[in-house]
């Protein structure tokens, strides 16, 4: 078993390649999911969910493929509490197995259909049988957050006991907010001392301040896809637990954060899912500034309206000119292009930047200021 | 003065117009803001800022319009601290003005350059004027989240002194998670009992969360955006908090989300930013299921992966046939065409449908299923 557990240590579970597949319609070539191991490993995230080697053929040799990289992180993968899906992980040389189960009621009855009992039997089976063979082993609790809390810790206690390294805390359908996220995950820890996986869904926009919150309340575990890419709205996303981590909650995990907007472009392209300007972390708006109150702050001093700098998640700092440009925007615009722009000028040239900026219903090109100006401005001059 | 204020009601406070406008390179055509306007009034949205009449010309002029069209909402305009933004504002015949002033040192210090006490002096004059021409007032304390919390309960209250009807609490920057607003909002509102909005920023990921953890507090506005759209990484959706409040707080404020996607698609085309599939709450994905685990539970009962239905929000459900697909979703789909597919049909085919899906990186189309199915299956039984 290579997976070293450390007191107090705070591990990042990457699963891309296997809940971010899962999304609906996305489908990685085995030569991108390799691609996305090999950088998730490099940036130094501890943990990698890999796949699901019981659905054969491609996706188990990939698999395979990846477990046998010589990777610094710890390769996962995913399986029902069914011990023909473990043997399937095993053959793949996998460091750790995730073993799935629901255990709220709504998913025992109407999609399982049967009972508690025969869930927790079923758990530590597989559990029982995957400990002999001497993998790490993550239980995960499908559809946790709407499990009755006593049967939660039940389960919990179960499956320490058959030998489970962890508990994985499923918001399957991303229905908690972080104060109950963080009530749910203290009474489990407290009744079990188990190690304990976040694992969130975006539905209500809450995947990374719930993923946060279970941290904040003693899990010691997060799983994160990039992007937030996932089952519907998705997952709680590396970027911004990271960059949260560091900065909301003063906790640097030694991640190379330098090459989150690398990494996000590719799976981005590799997952058919173009990623939003405005994304948090990684978005190419994140550091554009075009307001003119703004960009008088942000050229006075960045940290008026940016908390990290753009190169430190693999970005820049724009200054965009458009129909909400100040002049303190136009005369920095002015002074890149090596040339002073006096403010009496700035005013004057204002009013036609923001008229063509209406019109064309977008920011500016740098040749559409220049010739602006050219035309309002230095033409008049010479007249 | 149109705003009335109902004890214990919370309002849903749109800057869709004015921040959502701010994002660096949108800009909206006056015909599009209007319509925006329209179309937030008609699902009940207590109060639209709609703008910055400062900035002159068309911008004013459109504010002047959507301020008389009579609409059920109030309509805000935003202004500085300054009685000159203001006499532009009370031009325009709004009902309400946002009257904003930074409130952190460093705003103070490295943007206005200037002393706490002279943010109070600009704060109140604005302030008095504003209240003797007899709108509904709110003050924006910018960059409240980084404020100095004694500072901010000064300037809560001289503002309420000086007439000010609410206090919108900016996390201009979205440095806050949800257990540090809840305890900063409560502060606010035990020490000053002033009305408060919400109106966070999503850098992080956490605006949704930390809005609803300022209503816990005692917050009864929330400022949000379609689609989330605002400055940088943009703010607070207003579909992810109404429809949060509704299913995760159980608190339903009537406003008719049926049209949300609607709203998302026209403010997506409006500012030109491609809505994500994946898009909590009004991504055309969020209601797609593929994996066989989620397909066969959705069907037995939608309650198993789904908080509400799709048309609660203007969406459909979709089973998406792809890589992840087991043999509920075939048998489903068959159903769908008309036509029974015994289970041991279904098994020959999945192989099939997952070694298409791979090799063209995307789920299927009917009729790419409907052509395995006739060359895999039924050619091989007439011969």
């Amino acid at each position: 078993m290579k997976f070293i557990r450390e007191n107090d240590k705070l591990y990042i579970v990457d699963t891309t390649l296997r809940d971010g597949e899962q999304t609906a319609g996305v489908v990685f070539a085995n030569s991108e999911k390799i691609r996305i191991a090999k950088m998730l490993d490099e940036i130094g995230v501890n943990q990698l969910e890999v796949g699901i080697p019981a659905m054969g053929g491609d996706e188990k040799e990939t698999i395979a493929k990846i477990a046998k990289l010589g990777l610094n992180a710890s390769i996962m993968a995913w399986n029902r509490a069914v011990i023909k899906d473990i043997k399937e992980s095993l053959e793949c040389g996998v460091d750790a197995v995730a073993i799935s189960i629901s255990t709220s009621d709504i998913h025992i009855e109407h999609k399982l259909k049967t009972s508690r009992q025969w869930v927790l039997d079923h758990m530590t089976e597989a559990v029982a049988f995957a400990k002999k063979e001497g993998v790490y082993i993550s239980v995960n609790a499908e559809d946790a957050s709407r499990t009755d809390i006593n049967f939660l810790i039940e389960f919990a206690k179960s499956a320490k006991q058959a030998g489970a390294d962890r508990l994985r805390f499923c918001d399957t359908v991303g229905i908690l907010d972080p104060f109950e996220t963080y009530e749910k995950i203290k009474a489990v820890k407290e009744a079990t001392d188990i190690d304990i996986e976040m694992h969130t869904h975006n539905d209500f926009g809450m995947a990374t301040a719930n993923a946060l919150a279970g941290i904040k309340a003693g899990a010691n575990f997060v799983g994160v896809t990039v992007n937030g890419l996932g089952e519907r709205a998705g997952n709680a996303a590396l970027e911004e637990v990271v960059m949260a981590l560091k900065y909301v909650y003063k906790r640097d995990l030694g991640i190379d954060t330098k090459k989150f907007r690398e990494l996000s472009e590719y799976v981005s392209t590799a997952s058919g899912r173009q990623l939003p300007s405005w994304k948090a972390i990684v978005g190419t708006n994140v550091f554009a500034h075009e307001s003119g109150i703004h960009v008088d702050g942000a050229l006075k001093n960045p940290q008026t309206y940016e908390i990290y700098n753009p190169d430190e998640v693999g970005l820049e700092r724009q200054i965009v000119i458009g129909k909400h440009s100040g002049t303190a925007a136009l005369v920095n615009k002015f002074k890149e292009y090596g040339r002073a722009l006096p403010e009496s000028e700035a005013q004057e040239l204002l009013p036609y930047v923001r008229s063509l900026s209406i019109q064309l219903k977008r920011c500016l090109f740098d040749k559409e200021l220049i010739y602006l100006y050219e035309e309002h401005i230095l033409n008049k001059k010479v007249i």
